[in-house]
């Protein structure tokens, strides 16, 4: 048949999207150093003058050749990679990326170009450990200088020879005012569980562009409030007197502040454990390797060491909805009185998010009952890092009924009961970029609709406390501001609404005005359906606090369902997004995606991402640039098209973000929901349907297609309804 | 202590607002009807020129009186009933409200009069069973006049003398197009299995004012898109061959549409139990009547026959955050192009969608592990009815962390993994408006967040395919169209921040842009906080269609916390709602709460509620009027507020609306944030959290305060957690 037919291609093509093995990131390392050329070394040796790979990952293979594979079971093509390399031992340094192939036999590497073959500046570059490392030498001798009014402000914590009263840091980007910069703001924080929140009020600008270490410069310091051009100034001025000093509150080991440590009381018990999730019958979903399936959906998956969780060939009942959805880019703006604060505006792929992908804890992070699964990333490292159970899978309920209706006979009794338990499986990984754990999450519903889902925790971004802070969030503990900022997560959305040539409309409403056909006299207002297509890019890229139409409807125009209407998907909104900077406003052009909550744009191979791992440390002039992908104002109707969707919310913190951000109503995303794709509720087919009619005897009569009973574990007594509500 | 005391005044407090039981309800009804003046008679009775009660449910204590009990523990006021009584049984026949009291021995009442003494006509009355009974009888001599050509149409269904092709009726409210109307559209449709969604083509407005069914008349009838003044006509010009005869498609009684029988395939089973929930150590909530406790939280509930479940007296750790968070009202306003579908505006509190509270199916509804609490109600009724299992209270987990942080030390190992599960307890009612089933949700997280949450399901109301029907809506059947509608759901918030005297204010950001202070030659430009304090209800009055503020605030401006900031909550809305009508048009000025999705007034016992039982049926001149309560535009500084909340949705039916709107996708409503209302957050109480740290030995060493294993039907592996992402 074709169903099976079509479940055996997608089985065949999903390791076209499976990520990098660990032999096959070993195998591509091995070729790229034994490339003379390359003059390869060590990532993790100390020198930054050298060349060495930064990041290694699937390269997708182009999607017309993917399609062969999928839709018509050919070969799947050649497996390869993408590499990114430092060439710092040169007299330009440079960034170069390149395809190698084929997997896991490379014999060939490729320069892979960006659009307008734009080069990467390579102070553009992520930070990378061994950076780091210098970076803290530098703290060390700033620190040192420093010491004593360090500790006399802080009351005894020093940032080297210390035991339990130590200094940490945290560093801001982007790294400079402009292209070419490489200037990092850093801000000290007692290094205690969970320093984010811990800002000493120390901030020092370190210059740490040149590529030997030893001519690293300060460049500024605040301190108190105030800027000074060096650490020597600031030690003068403080030992004269010509600084105020300021002190810190005396620290106190026993405030759990920052901790996790329970405290407080409730008036319930919670040393017992609170309801889990069982399954008292099993998985009702399969995986193989990074193939999935529940009830009628089919996907692939892999999680990007750059940007994280991407969805492949979703398919429900063997029918395409959409190629890709993908994460692209996550970024945090703040807003705040100290330089730090002021400099903040994380843009998270240039943090390698997708690699940040720690353990997930069960019954924490995913029910007991998940499937937990490894990944390995290849990002700022000589050998595959396994990242043990760092994705789960699992189908849980959500205590809600999909479907239900009581039909009462309004007479205490009833024609039918009819009911369907909402139970959704679940894919989910988090990125834990510095203090921010962001978990996402996608949802696959019975009914064909998908919920794509980002949840924020983890510790806030904090700067050190300042009056003049107010203006910009909320004073969350003594001497620590919690800075307001928004968070922006951008998502691409290839819909593929069974097929690829597709159509875009939108919905809105208007008021008609006529006669009363049965009262002549009287007149009828009511709401009419204005359908909208959006012909061109520009005409489907809806900005920022302009009007957004009611219904964003995806289609395909050469397909109808059963009663005539074009079958296709819609994308529903849960988010409060907004603009972050003025159009065109210096590191506004790095994040162009982030003007549309929906852009829509013609499908090309050259546009597979909306950001780059470049953007954070040079968002003036990026080398990916969203707003590129319109400005050539394609036609896309009855196209492959791509819709990207921006979601996030403004976040200004609050003393309950103590000691972290919590995830209710901290969660934003988008439904893809069925518009007439299908001819009825595809979550019919589920056989855990239960129908109550009241029997001949007057008992009711259960029909359903389940065991009666489940299992002692769960409950012993079989399902009961009755129906009536009687006088009394 | 204070915590204790405050939970025993709560505790004493709650019987306050339990509904009515079943011996205070017969006590009332008694002490009425042994009222010789009032002339009551059944309600059951089949003549409508008579006086009966229509409703009868607790008559909430002033809030001042009942403060008083729950703030200092003084004896709480006499408990009253609210009966609502139709006097046909006179000249001028009219609808009369009365407080009786004290209850359980009741000795007085007194007529409830409604603001500016607004008499209530008794056309707006509620339909009842009886007056149902007699619109059967004139239908049945309706469809035997025009049984020839109802046969013909539908292929052998007639209204009566049938056996498997039967018809039933819906009918449209509101009746008429002026106040003092009662003239209702009545649908025909096939009596099957999912009836809302086979209307058969026949439409007819009968006028049935007269309190005498002998005198109701047929106004207009509608047979394939032609408008007839009487059956007759209908049939002369059928007969004569002046109107086209139509035939719907031969019926096929193997054709599941409007079923819940499973149909259709999926790729993995689901004739086995999906996930379940199970509490392995038991409840962790308390519930005593009508107080529950759970966490920190405690509150008291009821539900009102005429519009649902409220909740008062809401606390966490014995403070108040909200005296009453109440359903008001739910109104679908539908678009069409049959007279039936241009009519329907319903407005749920009219057909007593409090008391259409069904029994929940365990493990559909709520889990199985949920409390079931039954109901009663006393609506057009002579004795109470029973609600079995109507209510139900749950723990359930999310399968989500409500914090969680993985602290990466940047070298493969960690310096520590914190995590709480996020689990909420859900509170539950449903309504089956006839088609529709409105699920309705409390959910109360552990951090101080209350959810409030609607979730639409159940039939569509839909209306006979005609090809102009195609501006309003989607073809969902050979002969059905899914009319457009939205649904607007409104909630009063009467929130007490601490105290009763609170303040509100919006937030909202303005770009502010300066030298920088550390590169004069460069500027910056970031986001500050504007903060706006509304002081009197108009400018605490915000309009569909306008700017809606980004936070909305609600502060105690006499209590600070720990850091100096108000004490406060926001409201966080989750909504698509829009304007149903234009301001001021018809039926609109019934619903003037809708014109808001928020609006801040100023407390008032006598503003009890934003709409009536009455407005369904009198919307254009509603006794009840939401747009009084802010026409006064009272200082609302440092008052004594209500927010009051418009949730809603649009709803285009698609196919996937068959054979019910599923509710994925399709539930509104909004968060109660805390926000500095603590000092941090309050769900650091929680003894579930979990903290891993690496031990001195290299290996992780768990801190937790909960029981490591919990129960074999659970899991008998041990909490582990790993922590490293290790080279392979
Ligand atoms: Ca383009
Ligand atoms: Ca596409
Ligand atoms: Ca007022
Ligand atoms: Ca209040
Ligand atoms: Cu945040
Ligand atoms: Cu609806």
């Amino acid at each position: 048949s074709s169903a099976s037919k079509s479940r055996e291609y997608a089985h065949h093509g999903a390791p076209m999207f499976a990520d990098l093995t660990v032999s096959e990131m070993k195998a591509v390392r091995a070729y790229l150093h034994e490339i003379p050329e390359m003059k390869l070394t060590d990532a993790r040796s100390k020198s930054l003058k050298k060349n060495s790979i930064l990041l290694m990952e699937l390269h997708l293979p182009r999607k017309h050749e993917a399609l062969r594979a999928l839709d018509r079971g050919h070969a799947k093509p050649p497996r390869q990679a993408r590499v990114v390399i430092m060439f710092g031992n040169q007299i330009k340094p440079n960034i170069t990326e390149y395809i190698v192939g084929p997997i896991p036999f490379p014999n060939y590497h490729e320069v892979k170009t960006f659009k307008g073959s734009k080069p990467v500046l390579f102070e553009s570059r992520p930070i990378t450990n061994v950076e780091y490392a210098h970076l803290e030498n530098k703290l060390e001798e700033i620190a040192t200088k420093a010491q004593k009014l360090i500790y006399e402000s802080t009351g005894g914590f020093s940032y080297t020879n210390c035991t339990n009263r130590c200094l940490t840091f945290s560093d801001i980007a982007p790294r400079g005012l402009a292209p070419g910069q490489r200037r990092t703001w850093i801000m000290l924080q007692k290094f205690v569980e969970g320093y984010f929140i811990h800002p000493i009020g120390f901030e020092v600008l370190i210059n740490h562009q040149d590529l030997d270490p030893d001519k690293w410069t300060v460049e500024k310091v605040w301190y108190n409030s105030m800027y000074f051009d060096s650490v020597e100034e600031l030690i003068d001025k403080y030992e004269s007197g010509e600084v105020e000093k300021f002190q810190l509150p005396v620290h106190d080991d026993n405030d759990l502040y920052s901790t996790y440590v329970p405290r407080g009381q409730s008036n319930t018990p919670t040393n017992i454990h609170g309801p889990k999730l069982v399954e008292p019958q099993g998985h009702r979903y399969h995986i193989n390797h990074n193939f999935v399936e529940y009830f009628g959906w089919s996907f692939a998956y892999r999680v990007r060491s750059s940007a994280g969780l991407q969805v492949f060939d979703l398919r429900f009942n063997g029918e395409r909805i959409a190629y890709e959805i993908s994460l692209q880019e996550a970024i945090a703006f703040y807003s705040g009185d100290t330089p730090a604060a002021m400099q903040t505006k994380y843009i998270d792929a240039g943090w390698a998010m997708g690699s940040s992908t720690y353990e997930l804890a069960p019954g924490i992070d995913c029910p007991e009952i998940a499937t937990f699964i490894d990944l390995h990333h290849f990002f700022d490292t000589d050998k595959p890092v396994l990242h043990k159970n760092a994705l789960c899978i699992f189908e849980m309920t959500t205590a809600m009924p999909l479907r239900r209706h009581f039909n009462s006979n309004f007479q205490g009794g009833y024609n039918f009961f009819g009911g369907l338990e909402n139970t959704v499986l679940v894919m989910r990984t988090t990125s834990t970029v510095y203090n921010y754990d962001y978990i996402w999450d996608f949802l696959f519903y019975q009914n064909g609709v998908v919920e794509v889902k980002v949840s924020a925790t983890g510790y806030i971004h904090a700067t050190f406390f300042t009056p003049q802070g107010l203006d910009y969030g909320t004073k969350v503990y003594n001497y620590v501001l919690g800075n307001l900022h928004t968070h922006l997560i951008h998502y691409k959305v290839d819909l593929d609404i069974a097929g690829r040539e597709n159509s875009f409309e939108t919905l809105d409403l208007k008021y008609v005005n006529f006669t009363n056909p049965w009262s002549k006299q009287n007149f009828i207002v009511q709401s009419k359906l204005q359908r909208n297509e959006h012909k061109t890019e520009r005409s489907a890229a809806f900005r920022f606090g302009k009007k957004f139409p009611r219904y964003l409807h995806f289609y395909n125009p050469n397909d109808k369902n059963k009663w005539g209407h074009q079958r296709g998907y819609r994308i529903q909104f849960n988010s409060h997004a907004h603009s972050v900077l003025p159009k065109g406003w210096k590191e506004e052009v790095g994040i162009s995606w982030a003007r549309y909550p929906l852009a829509v744009t013609r499908h090309k191979d050259s546009e597979a991402t909306s950001s780059s791992i470049y953007t954070q440390n040079d968002p003036w002039e990026p080398v990916v640039s969203f707003e590129d992908y319109i400005r050539n104002n394609e036609d896309i109707s009855n196209q492959d098209l791509v819709a990207w969707v921006t979601v996030g919310f403004l976040h200004v913190p609050h003393s309950e973000d103590i000691p972290n951000t919590a995830t209710p109503g901290n969660a934003v995303g988008f439904f893809l929901r069925p518009f007439n794709f299908f001819n009825e509720d595809p979550s019919l087919a589920s056989k855990s349907t239960v129908i109550v009619r009241p029997g001949q005897d007057g008992k009711p009569k259960i029909q359903r297609w389940t065991p009666e009973v489940i299992g002692h574990c769960v409950t012993e007594r079989p399902f009961s309804y009755n129906g009536t509500y009687a006088g009394v």
